[in-house]
């Protein structure tokens, strides 16, 4: 191979064979191919994208760079879901002991935030003494033991995609299509599952904002997916506001053992229904989609699902006991409310300004180094469609540095935008994505 | 300056200011910008190109990377003539001198050859002794004393180039006008002249294979110098086959002489007389460049380019007496003739393949750190349009590889056609380029 040869037909548009994107791939991992030849190849892609063919050779290509694990000697139709990222979304916390709970199994690899979005690791490590860093024999014992895990990436698992994707985040060279579903779909397939679901955020606080751009990515993640063995099924729901009332790490967790507690929270839990209803449909222990959501609100309402979060959390050496008393935490040294300054409705947020304040505040990081301050946060007391009165509190935000705290206020009112009439509100699910195509999802939500 | 986000911009078709230029190229050249964002960069400008104005300002933050030359204190006006490359491009070895003789200062800082094309160091240091490495300070006093200096890249001159240009080379992005642009004017502007020539060549053996991607970089170049207070005009020229007759370095230095003494080589004097013209107008001793061109040809019959080229050859070491006495040369181990295997007329040549296999017989390089053989190379009894019998030798191929010569012979054959009839010859002058457009050339020829 040459590289310089293959790099220009990428560029020129031309396709490249399995054994191209082999040697170029392992040449880079091995470090006999260097950044900027990659970084070229990267761009190239970005411009001239890539044929399903390719793309499904590339993802198989980067699942190949490492261990691939293998959970074939455990019971049962092992289901993940993978998020593509937002704002609030901790949908995962309640989800995985939700649906395990349900009897499928949920080995799940998590990501951390970056930039505007929250990461499921941070959130479970706000809980004291929760580890992520579990290797991949305790991974595959604790979801034989519990039938759910919850850890985060591991050197083994696709080298290829770790090394690419911290170039591609200094390259510009993210918002690609294929490199996405490459990246998201090697890792995912990496972790053993035999089916996944996938959370295609969609809107102003996602990754990608407009639907058009989440039903392309969806597609070709869904198309992937099948494609290459596993049952794939997505949904494109909603990030035009934070999903839930809450952001911030520890702040995630009180609202997901609320919500694990039964507590109604509209668009959360009709997101989380409707996957997890997804997973264990897929997971084979419904005939549909609808039949997994109602078995999934049976776990809820019985405390089924609470109980294994409990388990999970004390399994991954959490302190469980501080969850049945969310009140001994920490709170932040300063907080303040955002006034609303006048009368009408809430029709609408800055979601990804909303999700940049949150990490500001200590919520996230804007470096890969900095540190999280857990108790950093957004409460939401008002959310799309809502009434507010002028002086009424629409967020409260809770923070360490006071330095910033009331430039911080303002900031997050010009991330609000209230008029004098009610705005129509998106629904939680936009379109539900299968093997055959894109559907309007119309089944019935559970509130 | 975020480099990122740069990236990100060009990448998404939008225009950056001198200042982002300046701060990214500069991070660059002082190693605090890694290839790889600077390969991003470059790749993103392959697709999406540069305005004018971009590609000016990016041409002269380029030039001020590194010191800039200035030839104020001697007297006349200094110029010289750049060409995009081509296969038996020896102008340079004729042009310098005769136009120098003519009067013009001629301070020309050349390149090496690469790929399939030749370069002016490697032909001047064939001839034994002649030394290309000296320093500005050499530099400058040679062009004083003689009005003609020719010279490699020195280290302070354009480092930006340098490093990009090889960066460029092994992640696919050279073919980008702005690119090209930014690389030839940047140094050509750092020598210190006062007005440009431009011979743009077009044709299978050129870098720009077609008039119109020729046209455009030539507008390109002629309007950057024109915008940076340099007078420069620039002529397409043919390079659908070898210019002259000779391919290789001491091959071109022989032919060079020949010319330089009054030989008759059509195509490849009237290039040399058309581009000498020009210069000699632009440097004021001509009132048009056709009277700029008859001057020149006073300077080759009078024997005072000869004599400018013996002058300049001794006082950059060189062995000017083997010039006298070209036949103490040491000849090639090998050589063989190619024999035409029917009747015809010549209709045409791959002229990229034959400058590819003239790199291989050991004219070339095809990797930076190889090792030229100054002897071989290939020398043409036959050009487009001219008849041929079965078992004519066409051409004749040195070597000192006798491993390859057989094979190379082959490979030759298939880089010509001969046809039953004569084809249409090309003009040597496709289109002359000015400030104010593109013009068909029509000045008579001196042949």
């Amino acid at each position: 191979m040459n590289p310089v040869e293959l790099i220009r037909r990428k560029r020129n548009g031309e396709h490249l064979s399995r054994t191209e994107l082999e040697q170029f791939i392992d040449g880079y991992v091995k470090g006999s191919l260097p950044d900027y030849q990659m970084t070229a190849f990267l761009m190239a892609v970005f411009f001239q994208g890539m044929t399903p063919e390719e793309t499904r050779v590339f993802t198989e290509v980067m699942l190949h760079s490492g261990e691939v694990i293998d959970l074939g000697t455990l019971p049962g139709i092992k289901v993940d879901k993978h998020s593509t990222g937002g704002v609030g979304d901790k949908v995962s916390l309640i989800l995985a002991p939700m649906v395990a709970a349900c009897g499928v199994p949920v080995p799940m690899i998590s990501g951390r935030g970056l930039g505007h979005t929250g990461g499921t690791l941070d959130k479970l490590e706000s809980i004291p003494g929760f580890r992520t860093d579990l290797s991949i024999e305790e991974y595959k014992k604790i979801v034989g033991e519990l039938g759910v895990v919850l850890i985060g990436q591991t050197e083994k698992l696709v080298p290829a995609d770790r090394k690419m994707y911290a170039l591609r985040d200094v390259t510009a060279t993210v918002e690609s299509i294929p490199l996405i579903a490459g990246s998201i779909m090697s890792k995912k397939l990496a972790e053993g599952i035999d089916a996944l679901v996938l959370d295609i955020k969609t809107g102003n606080g996602a990754f990608m904002k407009s639907q058009e751009d989440s039903l392309a990515l969806g597609s070709t993640l869904v198309g992937l997916g099948n494609q290459m063995g596993k049952k794939t099924v997505g949904f494109v729901t909603d990030m035009s506001q934070p999903l839930g009332t809450k952001i911030g790490n520890w702040l995630e967790v009180v609202e997901s053992v609320d919500c694990l507690r039964g507590k109604r929270i509209p668009d959360l839990m009709e997101v989380t229904y409707v996957l997890g209803g997804a997973m264990v449909w897929l997971g084979g222990k419904a005939a549909s989609i609808h039949e997994g959501m109602k078995l999934c609100q049976d776990a809820i309402w019985s405390g089924k699902a609470y109980e294994k979060f409990l388990q999970l959390v004390t399994r991954q050496g959490g302190d469980s006991q501080l969850l049945e008393n969310l009140d001994r935490y920490p709170e932040s040294d300063h907080s303040i409310d955002v006034i609303s300054p006048l009368d009408g409705y809430v029709a609408g947020f800055d979601t990804f300004g909303i999700g940049v304040l949150a990490t500001e505040l200590g919520a996230g990081r804007l470096k890969v180094d900095d540190v999280i301050d857990p108790k950093a946060g957004i409460q939401l007391q008002k959310k799309v469609g809502d009434a507010v009165q002028k002086g009424e509190s629409i967020a409260t935000l809770s923070t360490d540095k006071s330095e910033i705290i009331q430039k911080a206020a303002k900031r997050f009112l010009a991330c609000i935008s209230v008029k004098g009439s009610a705005p129509p509100v998106l629904p939680a699910i936009h379109k539900y994505i299968d093997d055959k195509g894109q559907h309007p999802w119309t089944a019935p939500s559970l509130y």
